[in-house]
């Protein structure tokens, strides 16, 4: 019998690109909101999902990831990645949810994983800054006047340019949240005459547990997105910067809530 | 409505990571013929395929590809991709199939468009010697004693290292073939409770059209794999090597033969 | 006694990033001919260097290189590597040469091969259409109508992209050429007080042997240059475009010409 | 006339590769004493430095750097690499020294700094495990118990493997530590018949300034150096491994000590 959570399926199932959840994450995040055209958000939303309001959010996110047994974070090519997720306010069902138009990873194991609960994941290179606790021109403070970078790119394009100068430590997280994020998972059918008529199409909502925060600071923000010539993500240009957070959290995944099957 | 062959669906559908078919296909292939532990072999065979013979293959192939309109060539960041693929010798309800345990690639693209073929496509680093038809030391020749290797990493280890010295031309391509290799299309469930309850896992044969192929240099060859903390390709190590080659081909594809649902 | 050509330095001698010359070069390249501000383009100059002409020129290679074994390339991650050149037309001493002020490579070894002959080397991203000698969608024909593109990034910006639409063969090379470029040798103090006063500043003329060249495709050519936040790319950007070049090219290095210590 | 630190030397002289110093760093290291065998260590080191004992050290280290305008970690493409150093303890004139025989970085940036510096850099990829201060299966305790892994790979090989188990809090710092450490600052010639005639070599010492060292853990430690077909590393394993640390810190290098010419 063949074993594994993904492919490579393999007699003892070790090869598998992303193991059996549950799926232990920690992780640093720079998060921007920011307002968009409302037309050209809601364009992007697949029915019933509606367009709650202009706002989005833009995570920057330096992770690490283990299995349940931790040997990822040892031999941490396996575990650590970069994220840049872009999230538009949606509902469903008269219910506030987050909605993901993009997303970029720098590891195959994270698009795999991603795959499994629906973000549209491409591989990307995100940056971000980090704080090291010391005296240094290299470092900034995570404290007040502490300022923060991060930046996108695919393929040899800059993306999306983001900066947080961190102003004071604030109980709020900000809005949309990717906690609960509604996603779609589609697996497309090549058989000839089924190009449009994939195997799997369906809107979920992700579910996470364990979740721990750290203290969050906010603070201004600005933020930039480039010109590119086939990527739709400028349509999601700010057309004004809210504000910019900083913070840890911790969550762990092994489960996804079913929402609607969205085949015709 | 929301429109792209693959996540991410968008407005304009520029924006999915892979297009629609048809995808077009030209290639430098190295490509090693080899003997494996049958046992080791067999055990890597979902039902019903059955093992043909202890005889695989490697190829080492670096790609272009473009989409109808050919623009992909144009930004080749878009459409240049190096891949190593390991075949076995299968049946298929008794007509000889080859079977993938393994390939790596290295884009994005490429490893979205394999998902939707069901090759068991993870990120990997492959590098192939090249020819460049002028007498140098810098380059071998197409021809008798010209001497090409290939290598094959992931995640910061180094996994195989082949070479192989041209001698002749011949009329024969290397065994198995991956043309119409025989894969499995898996798409897991992530809901909990259904981690091992996919809900897509099919056997499905390629297809493809429009084949060219250059004329094929055969010759001697060596290959090596190296010991690895958990892959499993280490259990399909030559135990002894027959031959290798060296060719171009060009191909298209846009369908799919389905051959048996998997589910339990 | 230690042994080496560059750092590091170690008992045997294999270590070392660059081995000891001759150093052999096979190449593929695209090149650009273009028109630039006159004064923009004497400005880079370092004297007693002066501006012949208005007319640079951009070169797109991709490079497979061995020592005299060969060695490198049946590994080919330590031999192959792609590079951009950007070459103004100068005279030195009445004598027209080509003056480099940006270089681009994505291997170690290449940069530090460079330094040692003056080239102004970076790390970037270089990609260069391939072509397959098949009819195939996914490749352009070496011939009339066949369309070659490259690109260049660095740091995730994209830098450049060059189109080239083959027309004929000449027997015209592209002007200015690089086989003898003048480069300036450079190796800074970091003794205080020292750091404007390099230990090496020296006007070098690069020498090659033993080249090789294959037949030369001429046609139209289309060049962007991107706006960048630091980097003076941006002060050559193309006037006019006059026309474009695709060939393979060998040849081998292993002596420099000195021509004029620049030290105060 | 032309400005930069390094090439490439331009009008405005901001396209330097490496600016001009003072360069401000901050880092966190992973750190693991060992002991090698002793006349390997010795035929490492450059006349007139002599072996001072079979302790060596290695440091992994997550660095993020800045001029003094702070820019680069804004546009943290520019400012974060990671780092392994290796150190045998020497002596020169009688004084106790570090000496680098290896050293892998994955930035270009920090290769042309460390040049000038004296440092034998490559590039290689080097990973090490992050804490987050969170309770989490994704994620060590700095504390008792604490795991932390570092790898490096050059070329696609996997070259060391370490893991760190933290103990207790610790005044002791790895020794030897790298602050000091006395290097060989080399470029070579390449005119003909002066391939072994380096326009510089000199052995030099390390000095740096606003060192700021946090708390320091220290623990148990394992460490695997893996073959490789040309690089000496593997003359340097471990023949017993001592102890483990973990600890960040800051610095600012713009100066350098002149010991001795080492040319013929």
């Amino acid at each position: 019998m063949l074993k594994g959570y993904t492919l490579p399926r393999t007699p003892r199932g070790t090869s598998s690109l992303a193991p059996t959840p549950p799926w232990h994450y920690a992780g640093h995040a720079l998060a921007i909101e920011f307002e968009v055209n409302p037309d050209a958000a809601a364009a992007f939303l697949p029915p019933p999902l509606k367009l709650a309001s202009a706002q989005c959010a833009a995570y920057f996110v330096e992770w690490q990831y283990a299995s349940d047994d931790g040997a990822e974070y040892l031999d941490p090519v396996r575990s650590q990645y970069r994220e840049s997720i872009f999230l538009i306010s949606a509902t469903y069902e008269g219910t506030p949810v987050a909605y993901c138009p993009f997303i970029w990873v720098d590891q195959d194991v994270a698009l795999m994983r991603g795959l499994a609960q629906g973000w549209p994941k491409q591989i990307g290179s995100t940056w971000i800054t980090r704080a090291y606790d010391l005296p240094s021109k290299a470092s900034p403070i995570v404290g007040p006047g502490g300022k923060f970078g991060a930046t996108l790119a695919a393929r040899d394009h800059r993306l999306v340019e983001a900066q947080v100068t961190l102003r004071e430590k604030t109980t709020k997280m900000p809005s949309p949240g990717f906690a609960k994020a509604v996603n779609t998972r589609y697996f497309p059918e090549l058989a000839a005459g089924k190009h449009d008529q994939p195997a799997v199409h369906e809107l979920v909502q992700l579910k996470s547990r364990d979740i721990q925060i750290s203290p969050v600071w906010q603070g201004d923000a600005e933020m930039r997105f480039f010109d590119h010539p086939y990527l739709e993500l400028p349509s999601l240009r700010p057309a004004a910067v809210l504000a910019g957070y900083r913070f840890a959290f911790a969550l762990t995944v092994d489960d996804l809530v079913f929402l609607k099957d969205l085949r015709a």
